[in-house]
């Protein structure tokens, strides 16, 4: 039994990771094999060669045409993951073929459906437009986190870190001493936390590139997608400024959509995607290398303290207890959403991949 | 249930180790945070946040004035371990708090009580008053031992090792030649062990830094008081010098006190603190040096060898057999009195720490 | 219970690497001390002292005449095992012994027997006399394996990757298409696999080291004597060269004699010894270094790909399918082999080494 739910959409890679080299990533404890046909498709297969167990994803394994050559003793599979061609023998056994994937590229992601494939709905994969919309300029990235992904969504829920681990980053006093607002829709599985500071410091991470000198308006609205998405709405504008308009407009204030995807690798160890769309300073590649550092360093900041958090956990007895605060109410709340699509997708027995 | 005994007392830092930077070390599988408050007193509570378990002594976690703030979220504490600030709101937890601990100061180490704090009795703490006395000067030095303590209290019960191990530093063939003397307290859990050479070759250890060129006569006085304190009383004189004169005083002879401390740090790893203090060429710096240089050299030589022992037994079936001679009369008498006192504390129920 | 067949010669060493200082290898499981006497013997027997489970063949631990001294607390035993001194007392127990290993040289490999002493039968070992034979030149090698045995048992047995893992060195595509011959004796314990190529493209392993520069006769017959040694005979001549005369001479062909001995160290690591004899170009030092590197380097791709599958299975859940075909029929018949050793050695109880 793994602690992920399954019958889950959950963030591979990003679409830009996959050409037409063979490319292996781990999502929920299951080795995946990602590639892009000649027409330009992702595929998503097991990532393990049926016959010796051989990872597809190493070489001298390999792509030929639309076909995975197993770099150990040949076996050939096409892009449905039926198997082709064996050594020594015309035959090849009926059973030969590599489970294969639901997946499905959109915003700027690849997403693959862990579970029964017969229930993949691709109509119920959260969205995070920002990512490919002319609207918005871009950076992201991927930090592998040696720590269990539930230490992230933990991180993420709680902004009220931004204070104490990446003060003169994006941290300022106001985020830890503002009250936040937590709303959950157990059953989308959604948690939203708002926090809403009118007049505060402007952290680095925004001052430097708004070119705002003063105090702010800041606004940080959360939306978490359980088990995978999590987006931060952030609104910034000078103190004083007029809300959105009527219209639902809002011309008056600068708007980052920070985006991460939390993908379980191991029970210990996480893909950290993170992204930063903006609609200011579209062409200013500056802005864009600023972010991007600033972002990065945050995050990292993040994979250090949570990679600590993994070491403490794990060697402590079970059953250690945290104390939780009005802080947490978010956090919470995912914990529990999480824990209640665990027990739906065990209930539920595992389709066997076919092979 | 951890192999260690626990309402004891165990050495966790040397006092110069403790200022005002957070410090953070583990004793018998407790992860303890040290610092020393404004009025210069050693406090000790316990390592972890209440809230989400963040390590006090890693950064960002930090000291202001006489509190302590985690790096995290910003929870913080005073002195005493209560919580007297959290993120987001203005009530404070009644049950946040960090267990502290009992602590002393003495004889240049810092003393904390493992166990249930009412039972602390700073009397019963043993003494090794040579390390912080103007009649003596000291070297000394902590060596990290990725081995279980109880090799290392094997290792100094039973000092023939020195002719093989520590051969050209501290060893001489008439070390593992004569025969010991042992003497067991098994009520106040303290082990004797004396070997007295009267002629014997002079080791370099003793020859450069005391200027005897001859043989010698060598007394070697072992105590250990279980579980942490390992004295040897080591006393050095030309061979036919006279013995101690009859009022106790010994005047005709050189003596060196080295002194360890044997702390669990987890079930396969140990503090291994040592000084060594002379009555000797009180200010000579050159005598110092060598002395510090020479007995680092013999513990590390020691911890490779524990080192290496912890990987062969762990990689052992349990129950590999060992043969026992007269030399291991201390050792063994040492194991006896220390499953008792282990034996002692599980029988009462550890009481948990306030929080 | 390991999963080591016991009761069976396995190969522990060449005897090029036993001289006069004392060796280490772990053999099944048990650590093995090997050393040489003055009268030049090999000598093998338990590699840690009875009294504190030092090893032997660890520094300061040394070699006295025939002797060995442990460097911990000086215990000596001579070269059968037998303690003969002990610090600090005249009386050596009776106990105190080594338990010591039949050991046998040949065709320059050390063999040790592992498994109840009585038991050990030399006229068993199989035989690699090329190894030691004038009419051969010899380049040999160990390199040490991550991997459980098994995987290279299963490697060495199904010769069709080398189409596709040393493609560029031994491997070229009528390998892996040419179907293969399999004879079993069970009784035996012996394994036959053979591939018959008439008209082969030669690769430059051959190529290189005879001279051939056109299209090859290539036999490949491998005999595998489980649980230890890998023979494979590599007949190569220019296609439409005469076979063997028959007198069983063939002075037509190179011969090249291909030997592995496959040493479990434990249950996940393996010493990997090979062996390149061939029977032309004897003084050509050129070739000797050219097949040295090249087979190496073989080895080499074949230890990255085990190493891999190792970390692969060892985080599958147990149980986890294969898919076998025509060429795993040697491979298959030597896991029911070595099953069936197992299970007999399983069945004695082994006897307790004399310590």
């Amino acid at each position: 039994m793994t602690s992920f739910a399954r019958n889950q959409w959950y963030v591979a890679a990003y679409g830009a990771e996959i050409g037409r080299e063979l490319f292996g990533r781990t999502v929920c404890g299951e080795p995946i094999l990602l590639w892009r046909t000649e027409a330009g498709e992702v595929t998503a297969m097991a990532g393990r060669c049926v016959h010796r167990r051989f990872p597809l994803s190493e070489k001298p394994s390999r792509l030929d045409g639309d076909r995975v050559v197993c770099g150990y003793h040949g076996f050939t599979y096409g892009a449905d993951g039926v198997c082709v061609s064996v050594p020594g023998q015309q035959r090849v056994p009926r059973t030969a073929r590599l489970a294969s994937y639901a997946v499905k590229e959109q915003d700027s992601f690849v997403w693959v459906w862990i579970g029964d494939r017969e229930a993949a709905d691709e109509s119920r994969i959260p969205r995070a437009p920002w990512l490919n919309s002319p609207a918005y300029t871009v950076v992201c990235g991927m930090e592998p986190l040696a720590a269990r992904y539930g230490l992230l969504v933990d991180n993420l829920l709680d902004l009220s870190h931004e204070t104490y681990l990446h003060g003169g980053y994006i941290g300022t006093p106001e985020v830890a001493e503002t009250p936040i607002a937590t709303e959950v829709d157990e059953g989308a599985g959604i948690v939203r936390v708002s926090r809403h500071m009118d007049d505060a410091a402007c952290p680095p991470f925004y001052s430097e590139s708004t070119g705002i000198d003063g105090r702010i308006s800041r606004r940080q609205d959360i939306e978490y997608h359980a088990p995978c998405l999590y987006l931060l709405h952030s609104r910034i504008a000078p103190t004083g400024t007029p809300g959105p308009d009527a219209d639902g407009t809002d011309p008056h204030a600068f708007h980052v959509e920070v985006v991460y995807a939390i993908t379980p690798e191991t029970e210990n160890t996480t893909h950290d995607f993170w992204a930063v769309a903006r609609d200011f300073a579209l062409d200013d590649q500056k802005v864009s290398d600023f972010l991007a550092e600033n972002n990065r360093t945050v995050v990292l900041q993040d994979v250090v303290a949570l990679d600590t958090l993994e070491q403490v956990i794990a060697r402590e007895p079970e059953g250690t207890q945290e104390l939780s605060i009005n802080i947490d109410t978010g956090g919470l709340a995912a914990r529990r959403i999480l824990a209640r699509l665990l027990a739906e997708s065990a209930a539920t027995p595992a389709a066997q991949p076919t092979r």
